[in-house]
């Protein structure tokens, strides 16, 4: 197969990003690293609170955010590129061709996962010297290599401006891991005005050469933190004294795990973890559980958060305490409209090295460009999302993750092509 | 033992009434017999709202009602004496001797139990041709034997007025298993002009020759009835569309046996029957919980009965069902004043057939009369209430319970001198 | 539409089985009925326990069966065919026409519903005078529909004997509803032998003229009655010495409440119904639950009743009781066979009076003859069933519940046209 | 009131150890201190697996105890000592006096709490300067003035051995903070052949002058640490994979807040920290509760944990998990034996600064001196328990905790009379 003209730079720059890995909301450094190059291509790069509604961030911790700040600045990103920022990570590329035409949208995510990246000889990145840096933080879900590719996208579409109509928005988006981000980048209405949408994933359940133009199953998920706070009191003296969060938690619990079942579709919770009380023999005070709810469809998520606020409210009332739900992250569900489908099938069905061109495959999980996808659609454009087959040699989120470089190619052909035809 | 004048009457009256119990609130023959015996002996008989206020009788179902005022009819109680009654049971016997002087109130309860009396031979009542002829009903916790005392002490006044100055009021207190009855007759007010209240119970922990003129170890206690209500639906079509009283009562109790033990004294929490649902495959529309708190004092029992309010309320939160809580029954802690257990001391001491004064013996379980006592108390009067010991042939509450009638007696001379001291 | 010879018939016998329904295990005048109808025809007529396996019944309760038998008695069926039936309902009708050829084995259920019948005017039996004569019980699920359609199917081929080959088996199964009597009559044995299993349903959600040929999304279920057994104790005295088995059962349904969701497809569970306790005082003795798992798989309903086992055990530990699981009923899912699939395409092609042959609709229940279809199957033999559409006046199991008998004639030249083809 | 020959002794050593506190199985430093003190002094003293059965260590950290040990190691306790203690902390010094006698053991705990001490310029031991320079870690239970006092007391010994017979125990008892420590040394068997035993403990809830010598209503307790685990698996994809130890963990608590009252007297339950899970869209792995449960006497405390062990074992059965259940701590109910209390008495009547004499006070607590009383009563010894009273800065376990150094000198005039007398 043919490199495509971008074939380094997509695979030297996911290399470089991916030895520098940020987790959500903190990806200060990857973000100055994303804004120089735009700039340098000529375009307009929007920051901080043109492409991130502050109040809409999920899951944003203020903390991780300073420690970051302060690495960035270490590492040298300038002072005034910082204040630019916000505070705020991800950036939008804007570049207006002057001509009439459509408003097209690219959405590419950047940030990366809690987890250790692998040390053995047999992991290439560890192997040929460009793993991540960052203990406990890896690119273990392939942003590194979205971020590549919407940069030689961006360098693509420089090359070509002046064959394309219309105006392009390349949306580098924070924090989708645990679905946070982009909520508050849609909330900025940065998508608002686009005629199309176009994002995708790298790898998931597809291999090399194939291609997903309409993945279903996208699950609708709500995430929560929970917090009981109580009142202590010592539990052999006077244990009617005290307000136990911890009781409540656990009755929450209980509570959470048996929402029924919904006769419309699938479903599901999951408190993944609980922490509460301070000593043996204190009525506990404080009770935190973390947890997600997820359904088939908007209506039946709707459902089970629903169920999971009333019950909240009701073991707060049974037992005395105060509560807080805080909402941590959110993903919707998600529905290719036909225009666009047609047209990846079409422009795969040409494109060299795609050899499989799939439908309806189940994409088994949540991802929060559904939030930017509806976002569009709401406002009466049209969106996609895609899935770019690559062989992987671990499980996504896994320290073994990695992808096959030369899927790269293949995903840049496909973007270029969409253009074209969207902006022609 | 010298028997007293009355022994033929307390012994034939018990054995005819213990024929024919009544159970809570249905005691309309019963009550009918009373008052026949009382007006013929003279005295001014209060009944209905007199001495019963509707609003605050507890426990008490207007289905059994309304079934037992049909039986009285059958039996021949007239019509004008159940108009009297106005549904409601238990009466008042009042005598004003004319002369100045305290008024004294003596309280005797009336309703039997849900038992069914032995046929074993060797059970006295059945043996001799005197047991109930009511199937499930039985006075097995003695208190055909307080009527057949109160009517006894009743004549004993008659015989003996010019003796006595002040007033005297008898109170044949219904529906006092479940400690329903005593609520309605303390809010009727009639026992708020009295200066001093007597009352007493068989049996219990003491034999024949024992007295206990200051027992303690009231349980407060209050008891509920507990209802969810919700919405129906198939289990397998639509399980979300139901409103699940079930699961509600279920986490209801686990929630309500997990109130937190009082560091200033004993609890107890007992949920002792629990019915809902109507079908394996429906979501459960209706729950029904029977429960009862009790407390070693007032604060601890209303600590109890406020928690079992909020978890209530927090699991109809929770699980969005209707609720309701219906107070069953009540009773409180009681404490006799020193001015009576110190004449009641003296009294028994002197009483042929007494053989040993107990005092702060463990009485170990609920008794509404505390109710009573407390009113009187409350309003400045003075109140005691001591067991008047006898062998017992079974435990209270069972098929083979029976008293030594011998006992009766020693109690018919107790009263008699009690009352001779307070209306001298 | 024409109507088929066997119009009247099909009926008038409808109408009068519809008059006197019988419930699961019960149905000796129903059996007795059939019984004497197919062996007037000339059919061999298998009873008892060569038709049903009595250790294999579920939830058959034997009062109600002694009930039903001197109902029977009283109704005039004989004893002689009472005893050939040892207690058991249900028959197999037979025919060998001495000639090779397949065994072929038709299904049709006999008992009714727990409802009480509409005697509104405007429900059809009511104004017409046929409606159920036994309170509370009705023929609601139009398996007197299905009884008719057996014996005109029987008389039909009687009628045509000479032109078919092989042998034939008309199974009449009791005790469909609760799907508690088809693993009985499959562990009989009397189908093993089959080459060809067919069966079908009125109505559900198909219309006069519609048949769907292969419904799907049959829903495998168990159903249980668990018990627990505790220990009394009085709540007040000494609540320690109870073993609760009311608080067993309550925690026990919070932990079923919450078996986990399955990735492989649809769950369901239910306790549908809860009584324990005896009285407000005294520590639970007696817990009885009334439950069901569901599963869109059969290794989907084996894991919800394997988790369902262990829950019940864990808890019966927890709290130091007694437990009993008594399986109470069973369907599995199910996979008609193309071959007759397609015959019952072709065939449905040319009835008249089909106007839509439709494919793959989802049944949305259980159904217990999927466990004789899947007898049939593990044996080497190949099984359909069918829904025959009808017009509805109310839902099944609903107390207005009827169908256009006009959907009769279309389901006899089906099944006869069927056999035809099967044994020609 | 005169201060003692030991007086600055008493206060300075209790303040240079209240600068270095160490926590439960961590007193190395302590122990090394002590031990080099009474070998100067001439005593044998024992250490290591002579004081402290290794297996039968309640709640001991192997990680915080190599950290202890390299602490002490920097801090320039030898080699060799550090040899001897076996990695146990504690020690025993003995004397035997040569002259026949009885065997009398004292028993001083030397533990620290997990208290950070109050920087307060009202707080004394910061004002003038030996406050704790140890972060998270304070004498706040006084045990620094029980070191002392032993040490004192030990002094005292050496300067009057020609007057005493018999042979001396002075036991230096880890862990006493979580009742920890006691059961240990109790099987060490060192306390095994002693004829008296004594202890005492500072301030609780008596004022300076005041000794308690009979106190009473020390809770029986045990406290466990509970872990479950399970099996992990995506809650989303197959959450039906997963065995969740975080729902056991939960469904454990609903369970142990709910274990039933106990008619012979008080109990408690309480989990007082939980933590579990480990993502929040993984079903959790681990679970551990930290908990605890009392009782007014042994029997009830036993009956606590006999339910408590049930129902881990019951939920991890419900669940699928595995558990573990650790015990971490224990204490029982005590009996001072009259011949010591009468001693105690006349001792205490007759020692300059006694004030008032007080009997049957409510301990209100658990204490593991009872573990070791116990010991010596079961091998025919007797033993005895007291309170010296000192006036209170701040409540035992707070930040302002001090005590009333003068105390001091009345309790190690006590000690010194009492052994006086004992032997003599």
């Amino acid at each position: 197969m043919a490199q495509c003209a971008y074939h380094d730079q997509l695979i030297n720059i996911r290399r470089e990003l991916h030895q520098f890995p940020e987790e959500g909301w903190t990806e200060f450094c990857t973000t100055a690293y994303i804004v120089k190059y735009l700039r340098e291509l000529g375009y307009e790069v929007l920051l901080g609170e043109k492409v991130v509604s502050r109040k809409d961030c999920l899951g944003r911790d203020p903390k991780l955010v300073a420690q970051a700040i302060e690495t960035a600045k270490e590492r040298g990103v300038c002072e005034c590129l910082l204040n630019e920022m916000q505070e705020l990570t991800g950036c939008c590329a804007v570049l207006d061709t002057g001509r009439p035409g459509p408003t097209v949208a690219l959405r590419f995510d950047i940030d990366c996962n809690n987890v250790q990246e692998s040390g053995a000889d047999t992991h290439r990145a560890t192997a040929e010297g460009w793993a991540s840096k960052r203990p406990g933080l890896m690119h273990a879900c392939g942003h590194d290599s979205h971020i590549s590719s919407g940069l030689a996208v961006a360098r693509w579409v420089m090359d070509h401006k002046d064959e394309l109509n219309g105006k392009l928005k390349i949306v580098f988006q924070p924090a989708e891991e645990g679905v946070r981000g982009a909520a508050a980048v849609a909330a900025s209405g940065i998508v608002d005005d686009c005629d199309f949408f176009l994002s995708s994933h790298i790898a998931m359940m597809a291999k090399t050469g194939e291609i997903i133009t309409s993945p279903v199953g996208f699950l609708c998920t709500t995430k929560y933190d929970i917090t009981f706070k109580g009142r202590p009191a010592h539990a052999g003296i006077e244990p009617n004294a005290g307000r136990n969060a911890l009781a409540a938690a656990c009755h929450c619990v209980t509570q959470l795990l048996g929402i029924p079942r919904h006769g419309s579709g699938m479903t599901r919770v999951n408190v993944g973890r609980i922490v509460a009380g301070e000593g043996r023999n204190v009525i506990p005070v404080n009770a935190k559980l973390v947890m997600e709810v997820r359904g088939e469809t908007g209506d039946i998520n709707k459902f089970m958060a629903t169920e999971t606020e009333n019950i909240v409210q009701g073991v707060a009332k049974s037992f005395g305490v105060e509560y807080n739900i805080e909402k941590m992250g959110e993903a919707v569900d998600l529905f290719n409209d036909k225009e666009l489908v047609d047209m990846l099938d079409d422009v795969c069905s040409k494109t060299e090295g795609v050899t499989k061109v799939l439908h309806e495959v189940n994409f088994g999980g949540s991802e929060d460009a559904t939030i930017l996808a509806r976002r569009v659609q709401e406002k009466g454009g049209k969106a996609a999302y895609f899935v770019l087959g690559s062989d992987r040699a671990g499980g996504h989120h896994t320290a073994e993750f990695d992808i096959d470089e030369s899927s790269l190619d293949i995903g840049m052909k496909i973007y270029a092509e969409m253009l074209k035809r969207l902006m022609k």
